[in-house]
């Protein structure tokens, strides 16, 4: 199944006055949550830069369900949605302790020439290894 | 015209490794953005919280269409679009020097009652300054 | 012996544009480092809270020693250095896959009460917990 | 008068669940200031760094007096304090809307080649810059 998980704890800077996470913080554990997924599929994102090329978000969608408070287990599923021209498209759940859907998003990553910030087609090793896990 | 205008300069703490802005600080400056658009029609938002209601987000869609640098001035276009039920939904548009558009997003926000967790109908005050606004 | 270990693998949102990661978000993970200790010695951070005490930082001195890159791991040592009065001091260092020190800490938190900001005595629990393990 | 002083109005994404500002935020807030300084003076922070020299902190050293709120404008001064080799250190305070200092620091920053890592000593430029200032 093409679904990755990865664990995060809640930690007391993620909180803001209202006591729940800062809704900003989504965007930064999804971040990490497709890189754990890469490395696990053999390309790692620091050999990516490595080469000269850079993974931008370009488009973000998400939705808010429910609050997540600190010292709050979450985990959060991401999925490989397609690989299409120069874009990643990444489907993301994150799940509280009680096993309730707290948050959904989409984000998009362009794969961008960090010497020209033009978009480019990925290599072939990163087209073979999505390509594998989107048809598993 | 139902427009608010605030500006932002880069900070180095909003760059990341890239070179640019972490993608996840523009939910934090959308965030000041639309607290000061309600400073400015008179119902500041640390007063709401006072009365025990808060404005979490919902839903948020972003499009990061150019980077954005250290030290850069961006200005922030905010737009109160629509009022419905406990919703408040707010266009955004960061320019950048150039006048470039570098980010476009659509934020919902909820009416909640602090004490309850559940979603309520903004106060009299808050509708009528934002029904104002909208028809302007 | 009193020295409590935690790792910490470096994120993207860390790192700023030298390419590090940057400074400030040492206090971010030494915090995280301490209630996890906390927690190890049946003392949980969000169970003080419930009790109405908070335990902010009131002094912080930190060095700097090298620079730490994204998708490193650090291993942080955090250990109780005394307890007196409302005070708790904490003594941080952060090492690197190299094994190398690259950071060094000292904090202290101060124990208040919640309702009223005044400084107070730790619990007789949480002072039992603290003093066993400086006294290991 | 050798001191620079800036102005800050606290983000909603600074606070904690404590309804404080979080502590790590100084760092950034002082990091903005000390480069609005530069800037006052006529070597602007980017400039530096085109250069191929970064000025990362060494050491910093914070006392956390009192709280500090969501929505308070808080004032900064900055002060250079020394230059000397590599080394240039700041004084910080900031100071409340009543007038109270809420946090004092220390903090030193190292003149850095960044293509070698290796500390160096500040230009021609920026030394005249930093002493005019010291000896005001």
């Amino acid at each position: 199944m093409n679904t990755f998980q990865t664990g995060y704890r809640v930690s007391y800077s993620d909180t803001d006055q209202m006591g729940f996470m800062h809704h900003s913080n989504y965007l930064k554990y999804y971040e990490t949550a497709r890189w754990e997924l890469f490395r696990s599929i053999g390309i790692p994102y620091p050999e990516i830069e490595k080469d000269g090329i850079i993974l931008p978000v370009i488009d973000a969608s998400l939705k808010f369900i429910k609050p997540t408070y600190y010292d709050q287990k979450i985990l959060i599923n991401t999925k490989v949605k397609a690989q299409s021209g120069a874009r990643i498209i990444f489907d993301y759940q994150a799940i509280n302790e009680a096993g309730e859907i707290i948050n959904e998003a989409h984000i998009t990553v362009a794969c961008v020439k960090k010497s020209t910030g033009k978009a480019c087609i990925p290599s072939k090793k990163i087209k073979d290894a999505l390509n594998e896990l989107i048809n598993k």
